[in-house]
C-alpha cells in the first residue's frame, strides 16, 4: 500500500525548496514528499546505475540539509530510502580522489570550513532538528554506510541485495567520514575490526543480530510499514523534545568532531594521496569499469577472488 | 522460599536507620531486609496505587542512600524490588512540574549542588559503595527507567506487565536523570533513538535481547532465585574490590556529569516551563486522572490511540 | 589441515628475531611462523601446566611486541593462540604480588614510564600497526581476559574448557589492566558489573551472543579455518589502511590511558597491598596449591562452593 501511495504523491523537492533558495546546482538526484510531519526522500542517482554518492547526489543533499535545518517544526521526522533496489549507495565516486578533478561543488563546507563537503554532510544529518531513519534496500558501501551511520535509525530488508561494508581498508584507505568509529558504538570495539578491517560484507540478518541496524524485515513492505508507522508516531510529538533528545544522545554516543576530522577526513585524505593508494585509487576505476553496473560492484567484499584482483 | 523468608523477616528501615538519623521526612515506603551482606529494599508507595515517584518514595530514598554512603563494608548489595507488581516505577509525579508545587523535600540535593533532588538521587545510586541490582516486576517509564539505569545491573520478569520505556519525547520533554544517555551506552545509538523519540515500550524479553536489561526470566521465582544468589556470591567478597570495580566501569560507561546536566537536567526543567511542556503537563494530569490507575498509566508507550490523546 | 600444517612449520621465533636484538631473556614460551603476512604465535608456559602468565610469558611477549612494533608492513595481521588447550591464559602469577619477589623484568616499561610492565604489555598490544586476532581455546581469566581484550578480535571455540572471567573482584582488587573498561564498552555497563563484580564465567556461547567475543564455533577446525581465512584476507591489505583504521576506533573505544593508569593499574597495585589483599593473594597460593593444576584452577568461577573456600 505505501509503495502504491508513494507512486502516486511523487513530488520532486518542492514543498521544502519554497522556503530556502537552493544554495547548490540542483540534480533531481532526490524526490520527496511530506505529509503530517514526516518527509520521505528517496534517492536515485540517475546519472549512475549503482546509485553513486557522487557530486550529483552531494548537490541535492547540501541543499536538503540546508532546508530541514531551517525547517524544525513542520518536519518532524525524515525517513531516507534508495530508488534502486540494488544499491542505497554503493560508495563516494573514486574519480574525485584523481587529481585535477573538478566538482562543481565547494571543496569545503561553506559552514563548517573544517569539514570537506561529503563529510560535512554526513556529520549535518546527526544534527538535524528532524529524527532521521535510513530504510536501506540495496548495496551499502563505504561513504554509504557512514550515511546511513549519522541517520538516527536504520531498518533493512533480508533482500540479498541489501549488504552492509567498509571497503576502504581494502583500498588502503580508512573511513573518511567516521564510520568505523560509529560502528564502534553500534557493534562493539572486535567487531568493528573484523568487519572494517576485512572490508567484507555484513548481511541484513547478521547486521540486527549485532546492532548494525536496528531490525531486518522479511518484506520490502513489512519494512516500510514498520517505518511509516515509527515515523507517524514520532511526527506526533513536539519539535523542541525531538531536537532535545537527539543533543543528548549525541552527546554521548556520537565520535568526537576533532577526533572525527583527524582521525577519519585528515587521515582518509592523506592515504588516498600515497603512491598505493593513488595506485589503488586507478586499479578499482579499472576493474569496476569507471565504477559501472558490474560483478566487482554487485559482490565486493563477498569472496577472495574479486579482493584478490585488486592489490 | 524467597517470597516466603521475606514474608518472615520484613523489617521497616530498621537496621539501618540506627546508624544515622533520617535527614528527611520519612513516609515508610521502602521496607528493608538485610542478611549476610545483602539488603533487600521493596519499594511500595502506599500513597499511590501505580507505585508513584513521588515526594514520599524521594525523601525515603534520599534517607536510604544517605545510610548506604555512610555504610560501605557491611552492605555490600543493595537489591531494589517493587512491592507493587503492576508498576516498578511509571514516571515521576507531574504535579511537581506545575507553577507553584511545594514539596516537603529540597528543590536541590544538598551534597550535590547542581544537580536537583531526583536527578542527584539516581546519580547518587551509581556511585553507591555497594553493587546495586533491580528487580523489576512491572512497569518502568520516565525516571522509573532512569531508576533503574543508575544500579549497576537489571533483572526483569516475562510477565505482561513489565514494560520499559523512556516517554519523555512524547510530552515534548527530554530525559531529565539522563536515561537516553545511560541507554545509548547498553543498546546502542540507534535502538535509542528508536525507543526514547517513539516513547515506546519494550517488553521485557526484546530489552533482554537488546541489552538494556542483563536478562529476563520466565517466572518471578527465578527472578528471585538468580539474583538472591548472584547477590549473595558478590557479597562474599571485600568491599574494597567492588568499590574500586565500580569506580572504573563508571568512569567509562557512565554519562559525563556535566553533559548530564546541561543537556538532560537543565534541558529537562526548561522544556517543561515552554507553553508546549505547561500544557502536555496539564493533559497528562488530565487524561490519567491525576496519575489514577487507569488505562493510560498501564498501556501508555503501547499503541497509536492513547499516544493520540495527548499533544 | 591448518592443526597438521602447523605441525610441519614451527619456528621459534626465528624469522622475526632476525630483525632486532631480544631486550629480555628468552624463554621460548612463543612459537611463531609465518606466512603471507600473517604471523601465528602459540603461547605455550611450559615452565606452568596452566599456563601461566608469568614472567617467562611477559618476557616473550615484550620481546615479540617490540619486534612487531618495528615489523609495520612485512607482518600485516597476528593470530594468539594457546598451545595448552585447558587454559589460554588463567592469570597473573600471584607470586608476583608477595614482597621481596623479584623478576628478570623491569617494573615498568621503558617505554611507557608510567606503565608497570605487564600493563604495558596488553596496552601496547592495542597499537600495534598489525590487525591482532586472539583464538580462544582453554580458559581465560585475569589478565588473560585483559589480553584478549586489547586484541582487535575475539574468536573462540565452544569447548567446555574455553571460560571467560574477570576474577580480580573476588580477590578483593580490581582488574589492573582494565579488563572492565574494555568489557564495558563490549557487552554493556549492566553485564559488565554482573559478570565482573561477581567475578562468574561466562561460557563461549554466551560470551558471543553478548558480544564479549565476536564468534564462537562448534569445533577447534572450523575456529581455526575462520580466522586463518579472515587473516589472510586482511593481509591482502596495505599496511597503511590498517594502521590508521585501528588509530581511528582505539579513539573511540580504548580506555583513556590516564584512566586506566590511575582506576585500573593503580588501584589494582594499592588493593593487593592492602591487609586483606595481602590476606587473599596468601590463600590463593594455598588453595591452588601455588596456581597447579587443580580444580580451584580448572573451575574457579562456577560454583559457590569454590569461592567460598576464600574470602
Amino acid at each position: 500500500m505505501f509503495s502504491r501511495l508513494c507512486h502516486l504523491c511523487t513530488i520532486v523537492l518542492l514543498s521544502l525548496s519554497a522556503v530556502i533558495a537552493a544554495r547548490y546546482p540542483s540534480f533531481g538526484t532526490i524526490q520527496t514528499t511530506k505529509s503530517a510531519g514526516v518527509l520521505n526522500a528517496v534517492i536515485n542517482n540517475t546519472f549512475s546505475p549503482i546509485n553513486l554518492f557522487d557530486q550529483h547526489v552531494m548537490a541535492d543533499l547540501g541543499n536538503l540539509i540546508e532546508e530541514l535545518q531551517a525547517n524544525d517544526t513542520d518536519v518532524r521526522v525524515v525517513v531516507f530510502s534508495s530508488g534502486n533496489k540494488d544499491f542505497f549507495f554503493p560508495h563516494i565516486d573514486s574519480n574525485s580522489l584523481l587529481p585535477g578533478y573538478e566538482s562543481p561543488l565547494p571543496k569545503f563546507d561553506p559552514g563548517n570550513p573544517n569539514l570537506s563537503f561529503p563529510v560535512a554532510l554526513v556529520w549535518n544529518i546527526t544534527q538535524l532538528p528532524q529524527a532521521t531513519i535510513a530504510v536501506i534496500e540495496g548495496r551499502v558501501r563505504g561513504i554509504g554506510n557512514e550515511f546511513i551511520m549519522s541517520c538516527d535509525m536504520r531498518f533493512a530488508s533480508k533482500s540479498p541485495s541489501v549488504e552492509f561494508a567498509q571497503i576502504e581498508t581494502s583500498l588502503g584507505r580508512t573511513t573518511g567520514a567516521g564510520g568505523a568509529m560509529y560502528l564502534a558504538h553500534e557493534i562493539g570495539r572486535g567487531r568493528t575490526f573484523e568487519y572494517v578491517l576485512s572490508s567484507k560484507n555484513a548481511d541484513a540478518v547478521t547486521a540486527a543480530q549485532i546492532g548494525w541496524i536496528n531490525q531486518a524485515f522479511d518484506t520490502s513492505t513489512e519494512l516500510h510499514d514498520y517505518v511509516q508507522k515509527l515515523a507517524a508516531r514520532i511526527a506526533l510529538f513536539p519539535a523542541q523534545g525531538i531536537i532535545a533528545t537527539k543533543k543528548g544522545i549525541n552527546a554521548v554516543s556520537r565520535p568526537p568532531i576533532d577526533v572525527l576530522i583527524q582521525l577519519a577526513q585528515n587521515a582518509y585524505a592523506e592515504l588516498t594521496q600515497t603512491p598505493i593508494g593513488r595506485d589503488l585509487t586507478n586499479k578499482w576505476l579499472r576493474v569496476t569499469n569507471n565504477q559501472s553496473l558490474s560483478a566487482v560492484e554487485l559482490n565486493y567484499g563477498d569472496g577472495e577472488d574479486i579482493i584478490e584482483l585488486l592489490p
